[in-house]
């Protein structure tokens, strides 16, 4: 075995050239292996194992700077930098994180977990090491995927200025997590497929001496071939238009070609681009034929591909996927968009039987938001449907283009909540308290599956910008008798006692449904409402029950600083109520990668741990 | 005068060929005349009057749409559409906003205030007109400074896919609102100085014939002079690359020629970029010889340029601008981070005198602050200034990529708070709300100028993100015998008396200290307390001035919703305090343009406002 001789950061380099293929099966199938059973980003590792191993023969780490856009394919550089170990308890409590972690390993040096970050921050990295006079190189490795994020475009605009070595690898695939989209996407395509790949044709001159270059006509006549001629003159002339040299493509299975390439790079005393082409899911049969569904992927069997798991409930995803299509039927009006997300938010099923309706815009939160207020400017009604953590990407567009002229737009945020194995970067936890501050938003959660669907049919009549958060995973299909009609602004009284009054924000319903059972075996009375609306809030049904009760609970799945909790503090502080009030939500903290229900209890958002936090402040009244 | 046939939409359809110069001729005087007197965006008006007559001419509002980006170079197309009258009350309370307002006129069909939107917006009203089926003309009228923002390119990616109409006017000056920087600004310099300028030179020919076209040397050769000759051949290929259609560029004071390219860019089934030449402060000599100083103007004498009001105290951008220039002397490891702004943000001084430390990189904010990131991972203390309202923009990126990682990087948040004139868009009104739910943040507001110092001197000292929040305008130099040393954490305590305690944020410490004034001469003993840090908030000094007062009264400038005020109840709340707390706060709404006095009447937190608030507060007890 080749990858025993591995343990460390270089260890790389001492194998003799001839190991190498053998490594980058091994690597593959150890990962195959390790992802099976713990589940985790396969297609996109898969893809980077020669274009790592490559950069860790070129280059030295920890010296020199690796920076890994988004990161979920860093695990090949886990495995080259001493974290074999680790794939035990890959994105486990308290184990391996499925992202660059800088305090995992010093050749970790800046976390990602958001996508199209990593020119910006490469770009610091090389700008420091020229202000303190080091000599490191520094590398950020970007996907196609992500370079449909402005803010990478914002980079390279500015990397051009850069008078010093900086090397962006772009990581081409030809893949989001779907299938990428856009101008860009179209270019790198006509980059992959050109002659230039295998080196430049005799083709070249001949299609040139044929061009007429008199006048207009020269314009006119390389403007109707549009790329096919240009391209033949000099590969990746954008980038070197924006001023960033550009050198490729390279084959990205091929280790030394990558090598030479890396090492001619370092030698420009400016901002270069690698552009090296690899395969998503690579040496994996099922993951090269299905690179989205093996993109997060769940435990699956070897041989097949299959999910081991596959008898599982609707999530909220499903169910907002069903509405979508159906409202799709009677609602004309309604069109949809993602940011490159059309599988992860349940979309495809719209696309398919709307394609003219839908829209894909990239990873390009901000245009997606954007994009949206125009639509619904113009009087259709946008569903961009979202992952919590990657709305915070709009929140200008948000507050500044949708909310201050109330436009009708609906915001579907999907993992609102604890996320689980992710860890930080993609915990849902702050919607509440981002959204909540800007003024006309409403903002909406719903406690089970059917309500999601009437909470979407209240947001399509309803007239000014509008959010759902719902969490990730299975959709709750309890409390199936409660179902009164969704109405602007007001809660849902599930259960009427006295005592103890637990208002309940979207996921945390069912939380509280199992508090207030305990609290009755205990002997106490417990109402239990249902929020709905963290804004506005229902002011009226909070003041009878502070009338009713002594002590109000109010639960969330959301950073207490600034969510629903507060608001309703604020409320009966305002209408100089001297109600006991207990709020419990998230700390102020980030919350690593784990179990949901693992990190519930670490919280303390579990039945458990808001069980003794009720009894405590009861017991202290 | 032409001028006075124009009063309402088409009008300027009516005039004769010949009458057209004198019209601009008479609209530059009439806008010279107007912000003389009342103020507002000079420059950047100056330089569409011509291509806002021509896109008047070329399509038929309101049925077209055309869309601003940020939109203060509106004011020809609010003159065309009938908004004479608006300019005597130009940005003033009630009056006429500075920029495009959909409540204003049919006319404006898109809200605009922050930059590079207009291509998103005007891409969804063009989606929208399809699936309508309609078909109007939709034009979005974008600057090569909002061309650096990320999500213009974004907007571009997607704009590529559209098989019907859509046109993007480039209104290229050569600037942002200081000089415009990066790779694209490079590349559009290239194409205005390009003999295709001019029409197609038998230059190009000659030039051609003597590039040997055999196998690599072609490129060699042509990648060595970059874009000479590549862009002899097409101009605009970066964009037709991007698969976006180019047309120009076209001379931006010569009406016939635009509406000529206007109406066969109309024809395209595609989207179409126009690449149209101005120059910005076009026809008034001082502000084409200081474009900058003329963006955003104070009343001036016409003849000399020069500012009526010319001895003013310093603001708080001046103080700021001070002590960063002093602080690249001691500290070796500050650098400073701008998007775009090195005037507004008083950088330039520190730019003068440290270019080597100094990065402007766009209006970017996003690439901003992750690039600031980088910078601080690497070991630098990078100082990102910038204004309240386009810090939003970054949200994801305080959180995801500084606040994650704990790194100290220092945000410099100019214009926190009222803003004034340019109304909803740049009013710094959420900063509070929107940092303070973000883990490991620190924020603080000094309370006059000499604190400002202070905290910078903190911050520099300090580990990890902080943020310093100070208002537009005049920097308050009373209070300035309280000069305890800013200590993490910890509040000031100004006057320790009793009955009220009066906790303020930064500038609202000035207007505590008046209303303080006014209780004592009611006979009330009134404590003062300057809260410093938001985050975290001083615990301990809480508990203390709950002990001694019976009334305990916040006062920040910022909306209620997840600011100050909710903290210091929750904590109260927490600690099982029963006082009686009132949060003085922005309401949650948008607020508008007009004199910051004005407003802070409006919104209730003038001192006449605040003192009542207090009154009745303490009289209900």
């Amino acid at each position: 075995m080749v990858l025993e001789k591995i343990n460390c950061a270089n260890d790389i380099k001492k194998l003799e050239k001839d190991e190498l293929p053998a490594l980058a099966e091994e690597i593959r199938e150890f990962l195959i292996h390790k992802i099976s059973v713990s589940g985790g980003h396969l297609a996109s590792n898969l893809g980077v194992v020669e274009l790592t191993m490559a950069l860790h023969l070129a280059f030295d780490l920890p010296e020199d700077k690796i920076i890994w856009d988004v990161g979920h394919q860093s695990y090949t550089h886990k495995l080259l930098t001493g974290r074999k170990d680790g794939f035990d308890q890959l994105r486990k409590y308290g184990g391996m994180s499925g992202f660059p972690k800088t305090k995992e390993s010093p050749c970790d040096v800046f976390n990602t977990g958001h996508s199209s970050t990593s020119i910006s921050a490469g770009l610091g990295y090389a700008r420091a090491r020229d202000i303190q006079g080091k000599d490191y190189s520094v590398i950020s490795v970007i996907g196609d995927g992500s370079l449909t994020g402005g803010m990478a475009y914002e980079a390279l605009n500015n990397a051009s200025q850069l008078k010093s070595n900086f090397i962006i690898v772009l990581n081409d695939n030809n893949m989001s997590i779907s299938e990428n989209v856009g101008g860009m996407s179209t270019y790198l395509g006509e980059l992959r497929t050109n002659d230039v790949y295998t080196g430049l044709k005799t083709g070249v001159t001949n299609a040139l001496t044929k061009v007429p270059v008199y006048g207009d006509r020269i314009v006119k006549r390389i403007r109707k071939t549009k790329s096919g001629i240009k391209q033949l003159f000099i590969p990746g002339m954008l980038f070197e238009e924006m001023g960033i040299t550009y050198l490729g493509p390279v084959d990205g299975h091929n280790v030394a070609q990558m090598v030479k390439t890396f090492r001619e790079a370092s030698k420009l005393n400016e901002a270069v681009l690698v552009h090296v082409i690899t395969k998503k899911g690579k040496g994996y049969a099922p993951a090269e034929r299905h690179p989205a569904r093996f993109h997060g992927a769940e435990p699956f069997e070897i041989e097949t591909g299959i999910p081991k798991n596959t008898k599982k409930k609707p999530s909220y995803t499903d169910i907002f996927s069903t509405v979508m299509r159906k409202m799709g039927d009677r609602e004309k009006d309604v069109v949809a968009v993602t940011a490159a997300m059309p599988d992860g938010t349940g979309l495809k099923r719209f696309r398919n039987m709307f394609p003219e309706r839908f829209f894909d815009v990239g990873i390009a939160e901000e245009h997606a938001v954007t994009f949206a207020a125009g639509l619904a400017a113009a009087g259709l009604i946008p569903v961009v449907a979202v992952y919590s953590s990657f709305l915070q990407r709009a929140y200008d567009q948000v507050l500044h283009d949708v909310c201050i002229q109330n436009l009708h737009v609906i915001f579907a945020v999907d993992r609102a909540g604890l996320v689980g194995s992710d860890g930080e970067t993609h915990q849902g936890i702050f919607d509440l308290s981002y959204l909540s501050s800007i003024p006309n938003m409403c903002i909406m959660a719903p406690k089970n599956k059917w309500e999601l669907s009437d909470m979407m049919k209240f947001a399509v009549k309803y007239s000014g910008p509008v959010a759902l958060r719902y969490p990730r995973g299975e959709a709750y299909d309890g409390l199936k008798e409660f179902r009164a009609p969704v109405a602007y602004g007001r809660g849902e009284v599930i259960y009427d006692e006295s005592e103890i009054a637990i208002l309940a924000v979207g996921s945390m319903v069912r939380t509280a449904e199992e508090v207030r059972q305990q609290l009755k075996e205990m002997g106490y009375a417990c109402s239990l409402i249902n929020a709905r609306f963290v804004k506005p809030i229902d002011e009226e049904l909070i003041l009878e029950i502070e009338r009713d009760h002594c002590l109000i609970v109010t639960l969330e799945e959301n950073v207490k600083s600034g969510g629903f909790g507060e608001k309703v503090l604020d409320y009966l502080n305002q209408a100089g109520s001297h109600a006991k009030v207990l709020n419990i939500a998230l700390p102020d903290d980030y919350v690593e990668h784990g179990n949901v229900d693992v990190l519930k209890q670490e919280v303390g958002i579990d039945a458990g741990s808001v069980l003794k936090k009720i009894v405590a402040a009861y017991i202290g009244l």
